[in-house]
Formats: C-alpha cells, sequence, structure tokens
C-alpha cells in the first residue's frame, strides 16, 4: 500500500467519520440516555469503511452534492445497530467489541436493545432528510428502498438470522455462502449501489456496483475468518478463536487456511476488473478494495 | 356505539387487516424461521387501529389511490415490532400477550431480538414501494420522514426508552405525560398525519391531524391504565394489574380513577371537536375516537 494512498485513506477516514458525527443526536433531553448509548455505539470506533465506500461510488459517478451524507450516516447507524444486538447475551453474548466494553455492558441489556431499535430508525429518519436537500425526490426514494432491502431480511437481517440458526451445527457451503452474501455483502452493496444512485448512475451502472460489493463483501467476511484463526487479540481489538470458541462454521474450517487466502486474492481480482472497466475515477475504490485483501486487523 | 357503526368497523377492521397480510413476505427459503416469527406476530392479533386511522385519514381528505396500503402495513409492522420487544425478558419479561405465547416464549430469546428488528426495517421497505405505486414522490417521501420520526428517538422509541428506565420509580405528572406522548401518541400521530400527506392535506390540516392523534393516544393509554386496574385477564386477553406488579407509575396511580376516566372523556372530546372543524367526511374517525373512550378492552 502506498503511503500517498494511506495519508488519503486516513484523511478521508477523519472526513467520513466528521460526517456520521454530525448526523447523531444531542445528548440532551428525557431520552437523554438513548442518545448517549447510541452514540456511545457509533463512537466506540471502526473504520468507516461503508460511508466512505459510499461517498467514492457517489464522487466516482459525479456526484457533488451533499445529500449523500445523510445516507452516509444512515449507513453507519445501522451497521452499529446489528453490531449492538449482535454483542447481547442472547446472541454472541460478547463484552468486549474494538477493544471497549459492548453496549450491553454499558447501559444494560434493555438499553442494548432499544439502542439498537433506536439507531436503525434514526438511519431512516436521518436518510429521510435528503428529500430537503435539494436532491432528486426520485433518486432519494430509490436509496431509501436499497437501504431498506439491503438492510433487512432480504440483505442483512435475513443473514444474521440464517447465522443465528447454524450456530453449533454443520453448515454447507451453500449456506455459508448465502449467510456471508447477505450478512456482509448486503451493507457493501448498498453503499456503493446508494452512492451510484444518488449520483445518478445508469440501472446497468448501479447493477455493476452491487456485482463489485458482493464480491468485495464476500472477500471482507472470509479475510475475517482468516484473522480469527490468524491473528492476536491485541492486534483485532477483539477476542480472537471466537469462532471456534461459538462452533461456527466458517470459510476457513470449510475449505482451508490456504485456499481461504487465494479465494480473497481471486474474488477481489475479480471485483477490482469490473470497477476497471466503469467509467469515472476509480483509484481511491481501488485503492480500498486492495486494502481489504492486505489488512491485518 | 350504534350497530351500523360496528358493522362497519368488523369490515373495515377485516379489509384493514388484508391490506398488512398482503404485505408480510412469504415463510420460504433459507430465512423461513425469521419470516414465520415476524407474521406469527403480526397474526397474533389486535385492533388494527394504527393503519385503520391512516385509511380513513387518507379517504377524509379525498385520497382515492393505493399508495396508502404499504404505509397501513408498515404501520402495523413498526407497532408489532415494539411489543416483540417490550415483551422480551429483559424488558417486561411478559409470557403472553392477547392471549397468546409471546414471540420469545415460541421463537427464542435471538430469534425474538431478529424479528423485532426485521419488522421494523421491513416496515420502511414495505413503505418504500410506494415510491413505484404512481404516487407523488414528495408527498411519499414527507410519509417516510414521518414514519421515522414519529416511530423513532424523538417518537415511539424515545417513549419506551424513557418508560423502562423509569419502571419502578416515582414518576412525576410531567414526565408520565411526555412517556404517553411519545410512547403512544407518536404512533397514532404518525397514522394520521400520513394518511393526511398522501391525500394532499394542508401543512395546516396535517398539523390539526397530529393535534388530535395526540389527544386520542392520551386518552387510549389512559383508558389502558384503567383497564388494567378494572378489567379481567379473561376480557384483556393479557394479565391485569401488571403495572402494579411491575411497580410502574400510570395515570390512575398518580389521579386517582375517578379523574382518569374524566380526563379520557374531556380529552377525546377535545379531539372530536377538533376533527369537526376539518372539511371531509369525518363519520368513521369520529366513530373510532368514541370506541375509544367506551372500549372495555
Amino acid at each position: 500500500m502506498s503511503s500517498i494512498f494511506n495519508e488519503w485513506l486516513a484523511k478521508a477516514t477523519e472526513e467520513t467519520e466528521a460526517v456520521v458525527y454530525d448526523y447523531l443526536p444531542k445528548e440532551e433531553g428525557h431520552q437523554k440516555t438513548i442518545f448517549s448509548a447510541m452514540n456511545y455505539s457509533v463512537k466506540a470506533g471502526g473504520k468507516r469503511l461503508r460511508p466512505l465506500l459510499m461517498r467514492e461510488a457517489y464522487r466516482m459517478f459525479g456526484g457533488t452534492g451533499k445529500e449523500v451524507e445523510p445516507f452516509m450516516a444512515a449507513m453507519e447507524m445501522i451497521h452499529t445497530s446489528s453490531l449492538i444486538h449482535d454483542d447481547l447475551p442472547c446472541m454472541d453474548n460478547d463484552e468486549f467489541r474494538r477493544g471497549k466494553p459492548t453496549t450491553w455492558k454499558v447501559f444494560g441489556y434493555d438499553m442494548a436493545v432499544l439502542a439498537g431499535d433506536a439507531l436503525m430508525i434514526f438511519a431512516f429518519e436521518t436518510a429521510s432528510r435528503a428529500f430537503s436537500m435539494g436532491a432528486d425526490p426520485q433518486r432519494v426514494g430509490q436509496a431509501i428502498k436499497i437501504l431498506a432491502e439491503k438492510t433487512g431480511i432480504y440483505g442483512m437481517i435475513g443473514g444474521q438470522t440464517v447465522d443465528v440458526e447454524l450456530t453449533g451445527k454443520p453448515v454447507p457451503k451453500e449456506k455459508l455462502d448465502f449467510i456471508y452474501r447477505l450478512k456482509t455483502g448486503a451493507l457493501l452493496e448498498a453503499s456503493l449501489m446508494i452512492g451510484a444512485v444518488l449520483a445518478g448512475a445508469s440501472e446497468e451502472e448501479v447493477g455493476a456496483m452491487e456485482q463489485i460489493a458482493a464480491d468485495v463483501g464476500l472477500a471482507f467476511q472470509v479475510q475475517d475468518d482468516i484473522l480469527d484463526v490468524t491473528s492476536t487479540e491485541e492486534a483485532l481489538g477483539k477476542p480472537v478463536l471466537s469462532d471456534e470458541k461459538n462452533q461456527k462454521t466458517t470459510y476457513v474450517t470449510l475449505e482451508g487456511l490456504e485456499k481461504a487466502g487465494q479465494d480473497v486474492r481471486e474474488i477481489s481480482e475479480r471485483a477490482l476488473r469490473q470497477l476497471k472497466a466503469l467509467p469515472g475515477e476509480k483509484e481511491h475504490l481501488e485503492g480500498i478494495i486492495a486494502m481489504l485483501v492486505e489488512r491485518e486487523k
């Protein structure tokens, strides 16, 4: 990874985070506790990968407006809501994430359920602000539709459900692919698609972005499985070998470590080839995708 | 209540329920369990009051299209999602609702969390279908904005949060009013407002519908407190004296049973007066509001 890209990425991540923070609620009034729980969870860190991908897709197709910003924030809110609920005692029962106590450990079980709910709905409240930002209401409407479809039962939530249901049971490759496509891929698909839609990309181009994101999502998730086996708690900021502890079938348990690493590279290369075939300035998106393959945490 | 109104109400409720059911997911595919949990929860019963109010507000302002239907379904989905999460062991820990085992009792704790999440997001997925039904995209966008605002942290979820936080603690009247306005009122406000917005009502008229719904919501919630003390488990289809069991401050504990009953009548009359001042055919809405005062379950 070039140091120029790394510098750009650090700055771009900072800018993206600032956009997300801008849309968080003020911690005041009767509901102060839930506002604090929401903000604690969003601010607990993360790569801000999804909103950044959305911004870059928007710019790649020539977008210059502000209406992508509420969608960037909305995406990170929904992503965070899924992490909060994933960590609950009745789900993965995780006490730490990114080296910090999880939301339920800090705010209690009931508030964590509500904080997840709150972020989920606030995401749509935030996204719908784009209707009063001078953008084409049809495009904003289509973006909201994609946001809901890709985060819902035919997207992220659907993937989580099948994942939870199969924990501790043998998972055939085909079901694992389904889970990865929905649980991880869907949010990345939404990110690239929404950026493209808001910038006025054609239906065909939006479809290509969906395909690229699906591949990136798969590569990202397989890399996650690899790191759970090969990395350390210190480097990841979360416990390693958690898949083994939870008796989870992963890409690595099904295909082995070597094949998994090879597939990450091949899938990423396919995504990069498809990206190159599209018009517009793609250097940054290419850099982010390459980074996902080489990441160590 | 006249028998003509009762006949109309039975038919209208049936029609409303059919619209809601039409938008539920098919129980097939890898995610079958979550689809079943969603459908079980929505089909567990209820008065379908919110979608019915939305339909009647839409008709009152001259709406004749179909685009109100996905919003009717969306409203009932969000309402149901809040009930699923309210019943969880970490919240009210209720095993029965409307005489049936609650979602977590049937599908497990983890699936109930996910089913609530699923319905919440599917509500927005469903509502956004209205963009491809020939309706004005600005109106649909405004309706989605209202849906999110009134169900989120400044609406329903905000009310639930403060409610949960104050359980077992003394609650001053002003905080109780806040909880009732948000927890119960907000969904009714959204129902009447969305119906009006989609039918093209003026900003002033939408504001009047919001006020009316806030009053109806308060009357409805106070009546709930009254019935928790005066009714039976058999009549209500849920345990009575649950507020006392959970050490909850209610309108009845603060104001006494007699004053509470008096207030329900006064607030409802105020709502009815304001409704009468609006244009359009209001007979059905008037009937529903009157019914809320006299209901025994």
